[in-house]
């Protein structure tokens, strides 16, 4: 073996694992249902689990697709597989299985490692595609037998630019992309998270995020990092979340806000006050001024971020400065709701124009965000003419329209397909969400443009209206009036539930194509 | 220029002045005497300042050395320097003009800057070296004048293991040598400690630390990090601290424990408990239980921390962990002396025997302290030999022995060279010291070995009384009895100051000297 150099080790985020396992060895790592491994566990069983992966036939390079819930199993596959050498492919579960093998096929993962609850899915997408099935939890578990006699077969990472983990977008129109990502990028990531998020060995992170979205946002990794406790939450429950919160000490959770809406609407949250501070991150939309208020007297501070699979998860946090709190309420909220600047470890952001310039820090000028660092994705897997129109100049575009406010902080005005044109005027269709969103009536909505002779598109709002309330039309189009110009004022609404990604996103094309129909 | 890459860009830690200059421009960087600086401000003197390097002909690579108290000045080359693609060279301000200019004529720097209270040492060093000098703050700001016309002349960094700066060792025995800092290193060892100290941008940084100390033990760069506010003290005045610390809420302050002695025994201690917590990290000598119990008296937890200039300063944490604090005032205090376990971005510390092998994890078993990974020197500047010599098999050996605790921490038992070998039997100076230091007439105390007839060495003190105190040697062997065993018992005790290096260290070469004669 090669002497090591003294002042180089190859940055991988397992390191934070090998750490923890010997500094947090007795302290409590993972909490799952009624099961708690402590880090001394944790480790032994993610080394065992290389050691699994070998007698699997996985090798350095090959990619380990896996289709589970957010469960210890996902949290020791997540350092199994890199320290194998191996290249995760976490599976959202809630795609079909066409979906599904044409991700497994893509990626040519020829090991799937599935939960319990999956197995019936994993089964047919492994039967589908010719990749082995692991399942674990089941009554005889595969899992924890193969487990019990495994000694570690682990590969150090001799490029910490190497293939980590290929996550695939959850792909609003087309075939799923398939996003590469570096160790150095997940390393950094997560020491970057948890610097934001303040986390230390006495956090107790809540797993309301999907681990298989953006590697749960590198806190998979950051909470191991600070030597904190991983409280698994196999599905979105929200009696389950009450209960963890008011009983286990949780002290962070992530989420979009829909999933944050679920926990505000919930009958846990007509409770007494939480007696600790909850550090709450979401990204996805802006949080609305009126949950911002709901959080806050449950004692949890929500924190907007914005990043997309293509930047580890959030490139982009709202850092906030203290001297803001003197703001009113409705300043207060309206800082919080910007997207804000590149976290930590993100080279600078840009917001650019056609032409890739920068726009001015005006508050009014939009553009388009641009990035690139070491938080950005290597490309897309097996597909150099999708990374190349992603990539024109070195600049990663998301996608996303963004106005610059003079403090530099940037705020998102819509995707760049969700900006509707009528009658020559854009409307940002974020901005009459965010007016609608303020009815007490009003659970959520989605604005889109529909096609219109005269005005080119205009604006039709699908709106879910809260449990218990009732408004009409006339009512939202003088409430939506009081605030914005008139020509931004949806011409039809439609009431009803509001298709979603997996993850939270609304599906706007799905709204475009139910409008035109 | 090559076309970025998408998910790359070099670490350096001037990325964070870019950062804060942006997302914190408002906020106060730097508080200097009277004089404060926002980050916009501290980002765009920084800037101009790399202009006036290129005026003053330093290019890429030229070495600039900087003989600077605790100053805007020395945060500014800080940043500056590197932006430049130059070298920084740090100079102890406590040398003597001999060993400035062996520093100076070994790192090769054509540049010395120098703050106004050290002019006229820093005009006989460049005249002797041959050195151009700039000096900032006299009646005539050389710096302010060259800063006012000064346009950017950055030079990106393209290799992040490229020399950053040299930091020459205090020396406690011969010639000092030049240890070559990387930008990566420094980068992640910024991050690691804002993140141990939980740095924010509500923290007020008390520079009680050298910043020519392993750039400040990166914390020129961690606080500027975290947007934090840097607040220098160009000398170590404990009624200055205490004024610091009453008026200016002070959240943070490093010290070596000498100074930390000094504060907690000035006047200032003497008035109500701080209103809000300060958090204190000290290395060099473990904290003793008395200096612990008075600093939690004041409002200020310290926590203990290990490291050297090879090594960017704290690679050894003392990472708490919350259910200690239930333990006994005295087993808290022996477990906050132990200097811990590798920071979140080292790779693992370990304790060698003679043959490079780990000793056994049981508290007994003595070994040297031996690193590698990102947070360790590229080697010594200009002298393979030494290099070879410390890095004998890619793992830099500290000259510090010390156990292994069974829960992974290590206890450092004494400097290599400081082992006492009486009849046959190992004593640890350190561990003398602790119980000396215990008694409450002792100040601080310093244990060497002289060379003894029958014992082969035997165990002599150097004592510093409390002033207002009176203790005699009898009364110190009674109570040193009660506590160890009695071979470690010192034959002598001499009384008076103790001498010490400029960052705290307790010179025993130059007790041992005096003993032997």
């Amino acid at each position: 073996m090669e002497q090591p150099q003294p002042g180089f080790e190859p940055l991988t985020p397992t390191a934070f694992l090998r750490r923890s396992t010997h500094v947090h060895a007795e302290s409590i790592a993972v909490v799952d249902g009624d099961r708690t491994f402590t880090y001394a566990q944790f480790g032994a069983r993610s080394l065992a689990l290389t050691g699994v992966l070998a007698a699997y036939g996985v090798g350095p390079g090959d990619r380990v697709a896996a289709l589970c819930t957010n469960s210890h199993v996902m949290l020791e596959l997540h350092n199994a597989v890199p320290m194998r050498g191996a290249v995760l492919v976490p599976l959202n579960f809630r795609l079909a299985v066409d979906e599904l093998v044409y991700i497994v096929d893509h990626s040519g993962a020829r090991l799937l490692v599935a939960t319990d609850e999956l197995a019936a899915v994993a089964r047919a997408v492994a039967e589908r595609t010719g990749a082995r099935l692991l399942v674990a939890g089941e009554a005889a578990d595969e899992y924890e037998s193969a487990m019990a006699g495994a000694a570690p077969a682990t590969v150090p990472v001799d490029d910490e630019r190497g293939l980590l983990a290929i996550n695939y977008t959850s792909g609003t129109t087309g075939r799923p992309k398939g996003v590469m990502y570096h160790h150095r990028g997940a390393y950094l990531q997560a020491l970057a998270m948890a610097f934001h998020a303040s986390l230390s060995s006495d956090s107790r992170y809540l797993w309301t995020l999907p681990m298989f979205h953006c590697n749960g946002w590198c806190f998979t990794w950051a909470v191991t990092a600070a030597g904190g406790t991983h409280v698994c939450l196999r599905a979105v429950d929200p009696a389950l979340i009450w209960r963890r919160l008011r009983a286990d000490g949780i002290t962070h959770l992530s989420g979009a806000p829909a999933v944050l809406r679920l926990i505000a609407d919930a009958d846990g949250a007509a409770g007494p006050r939480l007696p600790s501070p909850v550090r709450v991150g979401t990204g996805g939309a802006p949080p609305s001024p009126a949950l911002l208020k709901r959080f806050e007297a449950l004692n949890m501070s929500v924190q907007h971020l914005y990043g997309l699979t293509e930047t580890f998860g959030p490139i982009v946090v709202n850092d906030w400065q203290s001297r803001w709190d003197a703001g009113s309420p409705e300043t207060v909220a309206r800082l919080k709701a910007r997207q804000g600047v590149g976290n930590v470890i993100a080279t600078p952001v840009r917001v650019v124009d056609a032409e890739g310039r920068d726009v001015p820090a005006d508050a009014r000028t939009s553009g388009e965000i641009a990035v690139r660092g070491n938080n950005v994705m290597l490309g897309y897997y097996r597909d150099e003419a999708a990374t190349a129109a992603a990539v024109p100049d070195g600049w990663f575009r998301t996608g996303d329209l963004a106005v610059r406010h003079p403090d530099g902080y940037i705020e998102i005005t819509d995707r760049r397909k969700d900006v509707i044109i009528s009658g020559g005027e854009n409307i940002a269709s974020v901005e009459v969400e965010r007016v609608l969103d303020g009815h007490p009536a009003v659970l959520e909505s989605a604005v889109v443009g529909v096609p219109d002779d005269r005005w080119g598109e205009v604006p039709v709002a699908y709106v879910s209206v809260r449990p218990g309330c009732a408004v009409s039309p006339d009512e939202l189009v003088a409430f939506v009036r009081e605030h914005i110009a008139g020509f931004k004022v949806p011409k039809a609404f439609v009431f009803g539930e509001i298709p979603k990604t997996s993850t939270g996103k609304l599906q706007k094309h799905v709204l475009r194509q139910r409008a035109r129909e």
